[in-house]
């Protein structure tokens, strides 16, 4: 099994005057991952919303080892770290495409909050799909 | 009377690999410099939006004469277009302070309208400030 | 013949506090949309760079019809609406994708330009992929 | 001696659909924040381009406590972490300025490298200037 992968191109709008992407850019590439990872596994975060249910970000680190530059399409992999009882981390991967390297890595932590920002337990259901992702994570076939 | 003014330094964030700032970012200023306008005449958007009032953008237009560039300090010059029953239009003008040259030029039509999204009138105490801001304007002293 | 068409998913870093795509962001789209047409004519950005050719935004102008909300699915639809001898039109319309509504449209207009930002004439090959797409554009089959 | 402080103004565009600042722009706020403590110091980044230095980030952190809204106004407070031959380390406080708290924390660390993108040792001025920061840090009066 192969992490799951997006891709995005990368604009004008996202590249600094070193024309390369700006730092803070990958933390949206970073979010960009997590959703459609997420998708793959049946949950959505506009579902989570409608559900009370909120995963704001609790720490992030990025380490840049080469840069994207305008017009680079990216493929950004996005794995799961953990699940605990009320908090997740998304491992991410930025890649050019072509010529392939690698260009950033990193990592976000969210909670569990509920509509008044009060830690809760993740949803059995999540957890539930979380789980089967990581196992298939350790056990490609 | 000087039309009301915000300033705003460039950072990187802001730039593209031209090493000018990135089109899109113009409309942010534009924002800025209609809220800090606002705030002078004793508005704030935080305190419409308790009170159920929205201003959603219906409409913007922005002519580019020179490019703003890193580290540039601006001036975001913002007077009031005009004030009908239920729109506004913000006229923004913004200058590199030095040496000092007029950027771009642009505006924002917005609409008043409430929770539900529906048009409604403008508030009269926002009308009346708005009124005798538009009136210092074409009596400056 | 549809015109070009380019997808983009809504992250939670192009919405504002509305749950509505913030108004700047319109701008990145419109770049997206014209990069990608410009692709699928032979032509790309990076090469105009690299051959010293420019194309600044003079002039943009957007109407907001509805909103985009986090995680609609966008499409981008991109046509040319002039061709002169220094300057190029674009015309924008943004969709959502489904249910489909017209969301937002708009235009920016570009120079061409040298590494000194003088004004030059558009390189023949270009004025000819792209009169070519706007006579497909006036004659569909 | 306090930190070296830099206030900004939350805009729309600067906050998610959780009216919150979506948690990419902390990243913007740390440039803000080396930006202006390295102009208190004499250097502004415009200048070491110009003497074809560059300060590309290698690594960034941020942790994330309580959440900065729309029209909060901000200090950011920026120190050095360290200085080393070819890197420094910025480390970054945003506090949101009333009701007084704690909002984020974080570091940048960047390189120094030449136009080719080779590392660098830091120039001898910049070190020195760097070091008597870090020593009026260690050594507030």
């Amino acid at each position: 099994m192969t992490p799951h992968t997006t891709r995005y191109r990368v604009i004008y709008g996202d590249s600094d005057p070193f024309d390369v992407v700006y730092y803070a850019r990958y933390l949206d590439l970073f979010e960009r991952g997590r959703t459609e990872l997420f998708r793959t596994l049946g949950i959505t975060y506009r579902e989570c919303q409608d559900r009370g249910i909120f995963t704001p970000v609790r720490e992030t680190h990025c380490r840049f080892r080469e840069s994207a530059r305008y017009d680079d399409l990216l493929e950004i992999e996005t794995t799961i770290g953990f699940m605990k009882k009320a908090s997740i981390r998304f491992d991410h991967r930025i890649y050019r495409a072509d010529p392939r390297a690698l260009l950033a890595e990193g990592y976000t932590v969210h909670a569990f909050v509920n509509c008044d920002r009060a830690v809760v337990p993740a949803p059995a259901d999540i957890v539930e799909v979380v789980n089967a992702c990581i196992a298939r994570q350790n056990n490609p076939q």
